[in-house]
């Protein structure tokens, strides 16, 4: 008899039939003897529809008052979801963020997690209840509701499972788990059965939609182990757990892409000390976030500099560079939106060295040119331009081997077909 | 400058262009220096929507969860209330019930509050905003989320005006204020300017719907004077307010009908001791509200016995009657859904003889033949056949001068004119 935290998305609970399907599918957990701990996001749509109404309201929402509304939408899923659970001849209770005291920053629509008290939600689990708790949503210690942001509820359950010192949380989806690659790119890509904390930090972060990074980054902090699987089949998904040896035998676990970014280049940029805050600074002011950043060395005092931005700030970006580019003395703005961000992600990359090397010839036998590299020790990302971004994909994922199970990689099979 | 709590219901705020002149025209009070608590309702047609999707997950959907779903609505609206007051560029703050710390009994979807504590509140007010709360919700001491049934946004108005100690409550609906009888039967109905509690409770109670009930106990309790009035136009409505000797001079103030009972006669129920208790106990016991009961003496040991019950419990009240009535020695059950309760309402009546007579004589003149009769100190009660029921609305308000204001009647003028 375990303890196990499982998160159910939007989709999952679209509407009253699948509200009952999901609660048929925690009963039988239930009737195995286990302690639940369910938690919910808003019905697909509701959050979409609520953020409409705000905007009739005012073009910048206030971030407290959107809280207030938003949360609303996870209120009627819990209230729903004990509702099925109590026609089904069971008991169960729902609570929202403040009942649990699901204690958060201030900082509105993008709150944090400072604390939780299991007191509550311990007691209804041992009156026998399945408790359903509101994800996404928490409280300030003044009492405010707050939001945690898109993926919120993957947050609160991990969150959830760390502080009840739950066995498992499990997060389902509407896919079977985590892939060696996006399935739609890649015919076989290929579901992972294990995967690092480590690995999934950076798949997340490089645009793998699966799991919400900062849940991955409290599971990791806590070891609580996630279950990622899907709503609508029993087979296993992929377990979020600590590295282990086996792992580090895969030189790479996953291959992900981003088609978000936006690259923008200063040409002849004078080669002198501040210039680079010179530039950054009033692009960070305008709360636009930088991703890489390239410097390269030119012949004399002039430097070359890239660095791309979300695409929907790219053009607020140029505006923002441009007005700059003669106070600081450098030369052409130039940049495109064309661009895509293709990335290898592997713990074994720690320890083999070559990996780079491997993924730049295998772009460079399909004609692929790298615009700009960035590394860290489990990952290797490369800018590219957006029309190559699939051919990339799959030419990395079968030249790494992701196709074969636990075969590491050669760099020459080719089974991935083209979709 | 004074302390005013605005009630908006539904209709009110039905879509974001009515929230925002709603804001408005609570903006217009600001403006002139006034202290403003807004109570809010859901938008008009979420509460059924909500209601909706629980009997899609329940028969009897569970009242603890129903208060969660259905206190959503309000959320809702003050959110999106204190986002139209920040655009207008004045500050205000959105406060739930367990905020505010509306403290119920644990009778979901139909509690009671015991109280309210105005701290937060009065705090928010003097910081210059605009208080915005969520009506019809309160929290019980163990943090569960309570509803306070029909109309309860009117309560909570009146019962934050009276824990503030507000200098007035108006609830804003969509009629003019409250009317000598009903302008869709009567089109020479009048507004009335000023009514007392009591006439106000007696209305209330028999079916005219513009102020819920208990809002008006509230009101009389801690004296706050309720301004009924609309929110699409400016003019003044009717207060409610203590009685005054201006009052006592009109015999009648209103005409009220009510076609949401039914009625049920037993014949020849033998007269003895312990029987009426056999009879109402079962029906009690089935949650089914009775109304009015009449006992007519027949001769010898026998009794007939009528009483009237909510129109939608009538076939079950008559299963149950029809079960017991032979157990008893009773003779026939009989009944009728085609019942109208016509009432006449004043606080003159306590000084004035003659106003019974009055009434039947003119329900008489017309050919209305009187089933029930029931009478309190500031009202009469007659239950006709449902078909007069606007005739005798009709013949009530004019005989008895409702029309001509500050004449009391003296039975004879007939201006109402006939739809």
């Amino acid at each position: 008899m375990s303890l196990i935290v499982q998160k159910f998305g939007g989709t999952s609970v679209a509407n009253p039939e699948k509200i009952k399907a999901v609660a048929a599918r925690v009963l039988g957990y239930v009737k195995k003897g286990h302690r639940v701990v369910v938690v919910l996001s808003a019905m697909a749509g509701e959050t979409n529809r609520l953020v409409a109404l705000a905007q009739q309201m005012q073009d910048q929402p206030d971030t407290r008052e959107m809280d207030v509304l938003l949360s609303s939408g996870e209120q009627v899923t819990v209230a729903l979801f004990a509702m099925a659970v109590k026609e089904a001849g069971y008991d169960a209770v729902s609570l929202l963020g403040d009942q649990v005291k699901i204690i958060t920053d201030a900082m509105h629509t993008k709150a944090r997690i400072k604390s939780i008290d299991t007191g509550l939600v311990t007691r209804n689990l041992d009156q026998g209840r399945v408790v359903v708790v509101a994800g996404f949503q928490g409280v300030t210690e003044a009492a405010d509701i707050t939001t945690l942001g898109r993926g919120g509820s993957d947050t609160t359950a991990v969150a959830l499972a760390a502080a009840l010192k739950a066995d498992e949380c499990e997060i389902y989806t509407d896919v079977e788990g985590v892939y060696t690659t996006d399935p739609n790119v890649c015919a076989n890509a290929r579901k992972i059965d294990r995967i690092s904390y480590d690995e999934m930090l950076e798949l997340a972060s490089l645009g793998a939609k699966v799991l919400d990074i900062r849940s991955v980054g409290f599971a990791k902090r806590y070891k609580v182990p996630v279950h990622v699987r899907s709503t609508f089949t029993k087979t296993q998904g992929t377990m979020v757990v600590e590295e282990d040896k086996n792992m580090e035998s895969m030189l790479v676990s996953g291959v992900t892409y981003s088609k978000n970014e936006a690259r923008i280049t200063l040409s002849k940029v004078p080669d002198v000390p501040g210039v680079a805050s010179k530039i950054f600074t009033p692009i960070s002011e305008a709360g636009i976030v930088v991703d890489m950043i390239i410097q390269n060395t030119r012949a004399g005092e002039m430097t070359d500099m890239t660095f791309t931005v979300p695409r929907p700030d790219y053009k607020r970006a140029m505006g923002i560079v441009s007005g700059i580019v003669s106070g600081i003395g450098a030369g052409d703005v130039t940049g495109s939106e064309q661009i895509a961000k293709v990335s290898i992600v592997g713990v074994g990359m720690r320890n083999h060295s070559g990996i780079a090397t491997t993924m730049f010839r295998l772009l460079a036998q399909e004609g692929i040119n790298i615009q700009m590299i960035s590394t860290s020790e489990i990952k290797i990302s490369c800018v590219i331009d957006e029309k190559y971004t699939e051919l990339a994909v799959r030419t990395l994922h079968d030249g790494f081997g992701l196709h074969q199970v636990g075969k590491p990689a050669k760099g020459k099979a080719t089974a991935c077909k083209k979709k």
